[in-house]
């Protein structure tokens, strides 16, 4: 069988299992997904020994410190995939929600009813715990997800999800429900793809070059973000110790990751109290430091930032820095060097703060509080499916709702037009 | 300056109009909104008399009866016009609005804040009123709007176009907010719909063939329903009177529009009393007869549907007519042809209407009320900018609030990330 065709049967599985889904009840789904977070610690030594093939395979192959990092299931982060997957048991399921019912003067009850998008795709790589999140996500849902990552983690995510289809069969679930692509070749990614009769949405997961790929291959809508250039803006005023915790976290707790800081801008008259003393703290860190000028007077040895600098997503221990005369030129700095993803701003003014959620239009806005917090598990989604930095259908972190639509249902008793 | 210049300057007018938009105030752009309606009113003598330019040349060019029925403003459709202004003006601005706000353990305060789209355009043909409603709800929603209708009202777009500008210009609001493409060339759409870089979003409305080709030319997210194959289920006990006034209304009350009836399922309990009678009405109408073997033991006279019948969209007083044995028939058959747009069933049995609105996933269902009702001014919209039956961003008739997406908004007091 030829994978064009194995893609297709994979496909038509999943539509399949989506029409049963959407009629299962909360009560069955729950206990499913209760069963998978206790079979993913049950497992969880026989995951990290799967897990343990992929990390010495990317060791060996030499990639690079951030995506090693991705790849490895520790014993913590099994803990946290099966925290996630209880709090998604936990989440009221939207599935039949009403979210809102009105009537209208002819006594017609008008009302809108969540209802599942039907056949999920994703396509992601490194991050195995991706493969039980999204699986979780889609079955609470009741979407039936195809799980494509990458070959790197091929034996994690086999792995994983042959744990999630036992229990699903040991509940009676369509096992296509929850499927990952077994075969590591390339032209599945595309095969999939094209199959917009089968899958309804196709969500990439990664760095812009696996995203670029998906969306310029995909026939089915693609919801997805490039990269996440975040910024942090350093009011006047601002609290100089919080402004350092909350530079210090969005750049190094986890510097590979979308939701890092990548841009710090600081306000003039923050600026000779503020910079020298977060260079100092930045560089104890061992973040290497790309300076405007105006920065460098404050900085002199840090290496000067290029044009080019303020699109980067570093992704790594890198930080650009400038110096702005207001918040105005700090708003526009990030309307034309910002990626829509999340930005911050640290003041202790209350119009500032304000006006900074409301005028700055990035799908996350935060007023003291770092960057870091910009997705679904630490928003209360519950866990999350993605971040969209495309303003329709769903609008930053995505969680349980965003998987859903709604219909409208109407109650009449008779009423025609006139 | 050749029309891909053209299209690239009206839609960097566009963008610059929808960054001055998001900040304008409410009760600016109702009363803008109201004056908009007093002025189709004040000058509809002036705009029915541009609308007869258009109308006799499309009497003369020998257009389809249900073509110049959409295109024909008459007095009532002007009055409806402003009606739908006006109510559009009443409704609350979608734009700033917190839909939820909730607080994290770490004291994190986490909102979703509606923003509007930016900027839409919408290809449409025929309708002139479609001018009037979209740009009403694109300026109450905050989003510039770039009309681009068919030629052949192109008269009647003008008009009203040049008319909403004006108003826009007095009330000091910026006028590249509502821009009527002047130029009839049909290159003009392609290019449009080439500026992904300016452009948010593309409502297409119209015919399937204008439809399909709007979506295989764009670069820009398109929502679309290609056409609306309408269903009536008449269930075993259901009330005769009441489906036969349903019935006559889907068909014959307006037969050129996407809700109206296509297809009537009939239980075959309710065949005997029901179809010599529908049959007798129909025809006293003008509807011609396409049915099924069992439909035509009742309606010998009546042609044979062919295959093909099941999937037309008419939109003109010809009905397919099908017995099914019973209710999962009738929701098979619609799985089966239908096109997701608006299905009713007319029955007394409680459980049967439950389970018809809860299983059939088009994106409008009804109980016992007109398919003519899915529209969004009929639902309680304020107007409609269209209708979608893909699943992702909106489904079904679309008003406000579609025309809007979520960001995240966070209110902190220096929680980072541990």
């Amino acid at each position: 069988m030829d994978i064009r065709e194995e893609m297709r049967q994979v496909a038509d599985r999943a539509r399949e299992a989506s029409r049963k889904l959407s009629r299962i009840s909360t009560e069955v789904k729950n206990r499913a997904l209760m069963d998978m977070a206790e079979q993913l610690l049950q497992q969880s030594s026989h995951l990290m020994q799967e897990n343990k093939k992929d990390v010495t395979f990317a060791v060996n192959s030499g990639l690079a410190s951030a995506m090693i990092d991705r790849l490895t299931l520790k014993e913590s982060t099994i803990q946290d995939m099966a925290t996630g997957i209880r709090e998604v048991a936990a989440l009221s399921d939207p599935v039949g929600k009403v979210t809102s019912m009105w009537r209208r003067p002819n006594g017609l009850m008008v009302g809108r009813m969540r209802i599942p998008l039907g056949v999920i795709g994703i396509i992601y790589e490194s991050r195995p715990n991706v493969t039980a999140d999204a699986a979780a996500l889609c079955l609470k849902s009741g979407n039936a997800v195809i799980l494509r990552g990458g070959s790197e983690a091929i034996y994690s995510n086999i792995a994983i999800g042959r744990l999630l289809q036992d229990v699903l069969k040991k509940h009676s679930l369509p096992e296509a429900a929850i499927q990952v692509v077994e075969t590591t070749e390339r032209e599945a990614v595309y095969e999939l793809l094209q199959l917009e009769e089968y899958i309804d949405l196709i969500i990439p997961r990664g760095g812009e070059d696996l995203i670029r790929a998906v969306v310029r291959q995909s026939r089915i809508p693609v919801i997805k973000h490039y990269k996440g250039v975040c910024h942090v803006f350093v009011d006047a005023d601002a609290d100089l110790d919080m402004a350092a915790n909350i530079c210090i976290n969005g750049k190094t707790q986890r510097p590979g990751v979308c939701n890092a800081l990548e841009t710090l801008l600081v306000h003039r008259d923050a600026a000779p109290r503020f910079l020298p003393e977060i260079a100092r703290q930045l560089r104890e860190k061992g973040v290497e430091l790309r300076c405007c000028e105006k920065t460098r007077v404050f900085i002199p040895d840090a290496d000067k930032a290029e044009e080019d600098d303020w699109y980067r997503e570093y992704l790594d221990l890198i930080l650009a820095i400038r110096v702005v005369d207001d918040m105005d030129e700090a708003m526009d700095h990030i309307a034309r060097y910002g990626s829509l993803h999340t930005e911050a701003i640290v003041t202790k003014d209350y119009a500032n703060a304000q006006r900074f959620l409301s005028e700055v239009n990035s799908s996350t806005v935060l007023v003291n509080a770092s960057t870091r917090f910009s997705d679904g598990f630490q928003l209360g989604l519950g866990a999350e499916i993605g971040i969209s930095t495309t303003k329709l259908h769903a609008y930053g972190p995505m969680g349980l709702e965003e998987l859903t639509t709604t219909k409208f249902i109407i109650y009449g008793n008779g009423q025609v037009r006139v």
